[in-house]
């Protein structure tokens, strides 16, 4: 299995996979294509090839088979691989999981658009104006905390599955903008970036050393 | 089982489980919330007793179980009635629905916020007017083509499954603001429109004649 992703510095679609993948232990490839939104880049180029959309993550199974989107490459390896518990066993916590994922998958706007991933940088300052000045943003976070206190521990539903996938990096938009948590939502955050998948997608994030302008709204160089 | 939706004419992603529901003859009590987007109001007071998100549409099971989000109650009922085909019963066709189904989800930003469902009006001059304006619309809207053309007919993937349901009010969205389509395209939008839960759907949204000034961008009264 090969998994195409973008920067692991900036790109929090692709590390979605990537870390569900680590955590699980399903061997794969990994294909980093370099964030280049201008048209005819390579990035797009070599996207075109493998898939309908130009957008990284794309899952492309030994027989060529590819998957895009986020959510579907989770429920693909939820049914090429029942015996491992992408999603909690449990039928109503499978069905509570799902919910958050795709809550996720469509929402938390504000927060996305304000507070892009980008793991080496640390903008404290930033994310305290930021959360003075937008209510939309305390909502989100709100939200956040409530669904990150729900956790029973060490992750949402007990071992690391695809929701905590999910939610790694928004983490990690929560740490680096030095954003507040109640403790019971802490908890859970110190939890995800202590798993071993995450701590690894976050060690090769910080060797990049790439400046894409197009998700740095703060800065205009490293 | 209750599903909790919002006005037949406008809640395009209330219209994705209602005719899932109905297509697959699950018996469903419908609880119809009036949209009315104000602080404190009747909607977001029922929604809050049920659900974490401020949203329709919701399931609710017999059991007093609630599901939100679309896509994690298209799960959710693939999960309880595995003898009904919500998704394609072959493996890859399976993974190629969710991938649609979760581009749909997060995607096409520019046809939802332009083009916004409006059942019972009709728009063929400012749908001309925005294909004319926006590229990013056009964009949208090619990879629609491309997606509706792919059908094996009558529907996406044969028989009305999650992913016909997914695309149910984009047909609305691009036949009240006249988009053009390629044939392919235009005998699946032909297709859809026929499908029994989507005419039911359509009958019921003929019928309310509320106006919701939030869903409103071209009209100032009905
Ligand atoms: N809904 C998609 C979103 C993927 C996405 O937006 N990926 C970004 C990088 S994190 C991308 O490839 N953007 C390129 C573009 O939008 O042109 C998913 O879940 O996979
Ligand atoms: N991702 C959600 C979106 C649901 C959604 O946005 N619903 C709209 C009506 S179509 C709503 O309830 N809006 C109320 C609000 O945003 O306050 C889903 O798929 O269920």
């Amino acid at each position: 299995m090969k998994l195409y992703i973008g920067n692991k510095n900036y790109s929090s679609w692709s590390m979605r996979p990537w870390v569900l993948l680590k955590a699980l232990d399903i061997p794969f490839e990994e294909v980093m294509l370099r964030f280049d939104f201008s048209e005819g880049s390579a990035f797009y180029r070599t996207l075109a090839a493998i898939t309908p959309v130009a957008k990284v993550p794309v899952l492309v199974d030994d027989d060529g088979f590819a998957v895009w989107d986020t959510l579907a490459i989770a429920e693909y390896l939820a049914d090429r691989h029942p015996e491992l518990a992408v999603w909690p066993r449990d039928r109503l916590e499978r069905a509570r999981a799902r919910s958050l994922c795709a809550e996720m998958h469509a929402g938390f706007g504000t927060l996305r658009s304000l507070c892009p991933m980008n793991i080496e940088a640390f903008f404290p300052e930033i994310g305290a104006r930021l959360m003075a000045e937008n209510a939309k943003l305390r909502t989100d976070l709100a939200r956040i905390d409530a669904i990150f206190s729900s956790a029973v521990g060490p992750f949402l539903f007990g071992a690391f599955g695809a929701v905590d996938a999910y939610f790694a990096p928004v983490v990690m938009r929560i740490t680096r903008f030095g954003l507040p948590l109640s403790p019971a939502a802490a908890a859970y955050v110190a939890s995800v970036q202590q798993a071993p998948g995450v701590a690894a997608w976050v060690a090769d994030a910080l060797t990049e050393q790439d400046f894409v302008a197009d998700d740095e709204p703060y800065r205009t160089q490293r």
